[in-house]
């Protein structure tokens, strides 16, 4: 991979002396960037032997070595014609920036079969197609067809699916105190994808900090693995979210699983920082430039008292804590304050405290105390008049860099600078500092929140996954599932027992009198179900009785069940009454599962009944996952506060409740024909029981489901 | 008020040359604003006669004239002297800067008290204390003693609680396309509040758009009514939120209602902009520079597929739709695109349109379009290398901002331009063009968005209430209330009765025979409850029995609650046991009101049982409301789905809900005294009726609540 980024020679597909040719923009980009490999042209079109000094030649053949990379930008039908004669040249790796592949019409899908095909068959890798490419500050290389400056160079490497948006954001990078290591826009990945660039990213000496712009997540597992794996901070934003699914749901949990959900479990699995803004790329990876934040406790200081209240806002909704300096902290500001009338306290408001030769020291007061763990500070550098002797001149013409700099360094803590001003005075303080500057305490507080939380999160370490619970009866669960397909409904109960997760006993009774023998047999009161194969959703058939107390009551109750369906469901078959002993009283709550295209078997789970649907108190967690994980998911939940007891009900220990998640996560791991699963509702009782009462399930032909595995 | 920011002659409290005088900063900051008035210097401490060409006296009565203005930095001990020299010289108006007031300890709590005795004994108005005072870039007065360069004039007003953060935004105006007309830090407030400045600043023909920065809200009503009658758009950052309520809470509902949530209902009622990101006070002033956006269909083009793609969210989240501008329109830019790899769609990505020369009549096009309401544009503006003739160096060197003002012009519809690329660039673009420039995509659709709400909202015109209901037997409800105080419980249910919401027949029985004699009236089936002073929650001494069938029944039930009361409650009094008729059943919601101390009395509507504390799925709306603002608000309830039926349930109609809201509505206005209801729950049945079945009310003593209509 290294040599995708540093390749001693580069041949240039498509370049021409004609006016318009892009192609002739790479060869000057990379003389801009110092790029200091050899450079060939490869136009089989063009009479030229050179252009802009570079030699061109009809094939690769004739070139007097083996160029290590090839920047393909011949338009779509020529595409395949280049990869070829590539081949035959002995070139192993491609950037192919052409569009019109399987992102436009049939005739581009059909290219893009074809470049895969041609790629396998001569062991090419490439990058590609409809993306500009690759860049590295380090080598020179600036693949990208847009005439460009030398980028800042620094840690910061972007994988992009939009070139024309990374450009955009490496734009903003001279001015904005991050510099970049290497540039990699993929386009339609369809080799070279997002895991290949963060792997080899995530060894890459040059990288500290990586950015993902991700329209779509192709390997998801992979992708957080790697993620996982290395210290480094990998920093995503995730475009097309609200176009996000499309994907048909058979039941109200899937319906519930957006993918963005999905993508948030998944992300904070593996300590992904996930953001919202597209700024946020610079204002994290600044925050990355600062040492690590080990805590919450934050001390918030400005001389702008409003400015103190709003960051205190901001700082309470990032879920900080207020640091406590100390008394004596506060007892020596107090000495140097001026008139007195300010009261010292978190966030501090330094508007009286006017000896701004004095606020270095504070910093470092701050900062070494141990009942700190970072600071904030907002200030401002506006456009001064010349020759004021007064506080105010003194105190904003300071520029405090230096002395933060060196709290920083003495403490090895974090303090994030807020500045406003003028902004030519602030472009010049950027490029002065080593300190980041934050534009607004929102940026500030915020790039600080991120930052504490991914090494919050690398310091709990991997997550490990409790072990799955094959051995558990699998061989009757796998039984039960040769022996169905497509949507089950209640009968699927039968493989959550299997794995041993309590259900009530039930018989399906085809006639009043059997069910009266089954309700004599399960002890009275019963419950009563209509069984029918068009009948997913019983209560709008109306076909569910619960507290049946007695014989009459079975014998009326199947009469009326059968009734009911026919009035509903003048077409449905009706197949008896499954009877069932009524469950002890508890909450209802429900556990629903699916397969997710990016990331695999995902549980889901929350408050129970139609309440999932109205409110979608929902957690999610990718299978396998562990008790601690799920416990920890739980307590989020809104209805945790019924586990709890409010106002003086009687409390609910949730633990077989997640106990039944675990097990139903290995249920999706273990059967990956099972695409959806439903339990709703699972009852938890006051004794501490859990009970699964009713259950539906979609499992996908064995086929289908090898596929899924594949891709 | 004119005179405040304009006054034609000035006293400057507390000047002199001591070297670190601020005072003196006053005089510079109005030499170097250009204030044309007459500026005078006032110390009785010192000899001189003349400071920086100011002449100075010992009292203002030995001035020529009678300042139309003075501006107090004085010590907080001297300032009530200073205010009494002003009165014997005849100075009505003052700007009052000095900290150290209510703001501070018991001493200057003091001093605050003296003041406005001071000014209301000799008809004085003044701003502050604890302020930075006034500002006007028309009449050049500037009194924040920070030294300061003038700040580029132009529509924008700021109303601020904190002078520093005040200071701090203005020095953002000058790079960023906003003029400021009248800056107000109004500090403490003790005197002029922000009202008084809204009220003058919607009639200033200098003031375009108004900002407020605030830390608390001091009439609410007011604030509200005066946003509401001025067509000009009133942005408010409030800050201090998380610090919210503090006041104990008697009921759940209470505790629900959080100063933040109401603050929304109440900016929404007045078509108030509440932002939550300080830059946004520049944004959304930049968005009013605009045409009004009259509808929700936008266009989104930019050169960058990415960055279509992530607009494309940005505009769903914030419930734009997508505008179509129909065949003719693509099939004319396909006649222009360059590889035709790009499909033409909305988001646009011109990636494909090289044609730079063409984009200004793209622009006019696409706003020209009947289904077009407004549009966002993001492109970037980089440092590009010099001579290049490519089609990118022609792009993003082009400067489009010419052929977009025509566009606006022409079809008095807005295009919001957000455009990355180096800083020193945009700072001169923006400098230069009439169009709102944008940092980024984030903030062009947010503030269109604010601005297309804004101008919705006017168009509906100004809220009006539906009439009160006083007459409806007002006479029983105010016997009702005087015969009771502080907490009551089930009996409020009279109350509501009295106002004619439906409640159920209900009797107190003593004696389990009383108790049988009235469930025979009433007609089995009943309901018995506990009744005891000491018992609010009657769930929580298991004091509820439903669905009592027969004598038998009420017998043994009435000796049961009597049980339970004595085991959960040793000490509390048992009054007897409440016999009511069944509810028919039904889906139980809630309804709550209080008053808040801002905005008066607040109604809030919801799922009902412990779901509100579980969902927090509440509405809030001002009394008195209308049914069409409740119908509104109901439906953007979670619970709501219930109402429409869901899953095949029966539908309710909320209908008899919300005319019961409205009602609820009108008792908090008749009757101040109510400092808090929660009617929970209030059942509404498929019938399509609706009963109160429990209430709670917190009745203030009469003169408490007299004290609170005058604050």
């Amino acid at each position: 991979m290294d040599i995708f980024f540093a390749p001693a020679s580069l041949a240039v597909y498509g370049i021409s002396s004609k006016n318009h040719n892009v192609a002739r923009i790479i060869v000057e980009n990379c003389r801009r960037w110092g790029y200091r490999g050899q450079v060939f042209g490869v136009n089989p079109t063009t009479q030229e032997r050179s252009v802009n000094g570079v030699r061109v030649v009809r094939s690769a053949a004739e070139l007097p070595v083996v160029p290590e990379l090839a920047v393909l930008l011949v338009p779509a039908r020529y595409v395949a014609e280049a990869m070829e004669d590539c081949a035959r040249a002995g070139i192993r790796r491609l950037a192919i920036q052409t569009g019109g592949f399987n992102e436009s019409d049939q005739e581009g899908k059909a290219h893009a079969r074809r470049i895969i095909q041609i790629a396998r068959d001569n062991a090419l890798r490439f990058v590609g197609p409809n993306s500009l490419a690759l860049a590295d500050t380090g080598s020179g290389l600036c693949l990208p067809f847009v005439p460009s400056y030398p980028v800042r160079q620094g840690g910061f490497s972007l994988v992009t699916q939009s070139g024309g948006l990374g450009i955009f954001l490496w734009n903003l990078l001279n001015s904005e105190q991050v510099g970049m290591a290497k540039f990699s826009s993929i386009g339609n990945k369809l080799d070279l994808d997002e895991c290949d660039f963060l792997e080899y990213l995530g060894s890459d000496p040059a990288t500290t900090v990586i950015g993902l712009y991700l329209e779509s997540v192709n390997r998801g597992r992979q992708l957080l693995a790697l993620a996982e794996q290395m210290d480094k901070p990998v920093i995503v934003y995730k475009a097309n979210v609200t176009q996000a699914g499309g994907r048909a749901a058979m039941s109200h949990t899937a319906s519930l699983s957006n993918d963005d959900a999905v993508l948030d479990a998944a992300f904070e699995r593996a300590g992904i920082i996930r953001i919202r803004h597209l700024h946020d790329f610079i204002t994290t990876a600044k925050a990355f430039n600062l040492p690590p934040m080990r805590g919450k406790r934050i001390m918030v200081m400005t001389p702008a008292g409003g400015l103190g209240v709003a960051m205190a806002d901001l700082c309470e909704q990032h879920a900080f804590s207020f640091a406590d300096p100390g008394p004596d902290f506060y007892a020596e500001l107090a000495g140097i304050s001026n008139a007195g009338v300010i009261d010292l306290n978190n966030p501090l408001d330094m508007g009286d405290l006017y000896q701004v030769d004095r606020y270095s020291s504070i910093f470092s007061h701050v900062l070494a105390s141990d009942s700190v763990d970072g600071a904030v500070f907002a200030s401002q550098q506006p456009h001064m008049p010349p020759g004021g002797t007064d506080v105010f001149t003194a105190m904003f013409n300071t520029d405090l860099t230096l002395g933060i700099a060196g709290a920083i360094r003495s403490s090895g803590k974090p303090l994030a600078l807020a500045l406003y001003g003028d902004d030519t005075r602030l472009r010049a303080i950027k490029q002065q500092t080593t300190v980041p500057v934050f534009n607004g305490p929102e940026e500030a507080v915020g790039a600080l929140y991120r930052q504490m939380r991914f090494y919050g999160h690398k310091t709990a370490g991997v997550f490990v996954p409790d072990p799955d619970l094959r051995g558990l009866q699998p061989e009757s669960a796998q039984m039960w599932l040769h022996e169905h397909c497509g949507v089950v409904g209640e009968e699927a109960l039968q493989l959550l027992g299997d794995y041993g997760i309590p259900i009530l006993p039930a018989t399906i009774a085809t006639t009043p009198e059997e069910a009266v023998r089954v309700a004599v047999r399960l002890g009275f009161p019963v419950v009563l179900k209509v069984v029918s194969p068009q009948v997913v959703h019983k209560t709008e058939v109306n076909g569910v009785l619960i507290n049946v107390a007695d014989e009459d009551g079975v014998v009326n109750g199947f009469a009326d069940i059968r009734e009911h369906l026919l009035l509903h469901r003048p077409e449905a078959r009706f197949d008896g009454v499954r009877v069932t002993a009524m469950a002890p009283s508890g909450h209802d709550l429900f556990i629903g599962g699916l397969q997710d295209p990016s990331f695999g078997p995902i549980v889901m789970f929350g408050d129970g009944g139609i309440l999932v649907e109205l409110y979608q108190d929902v957690e999610r967690v990718l299978c396998p996952t562990s008790l601690e994980e799920v416990r920890r998911k739980i307590d989020r939940l809104k209805v945790a506060k019924i586990f709890a007891g409010i106002r003086g009900r009687q409390p609910f220990d949730p633990a077989p409740f997640a106990q039944s998640i675990l097990t139903l996560s290995h249920v999706l791991v273990n059967h990956p024909e099972i695409r959806e699963i439903d339990v709703n509702p699972i009852r938890l009782t006051a004794s501490g029981g859990v009970y699964a009462l009713d259950a539906r399930l979609y499992i996908a032909d064995q086929l289908q489901s090898f596929q899924h595995e594949e891709q």
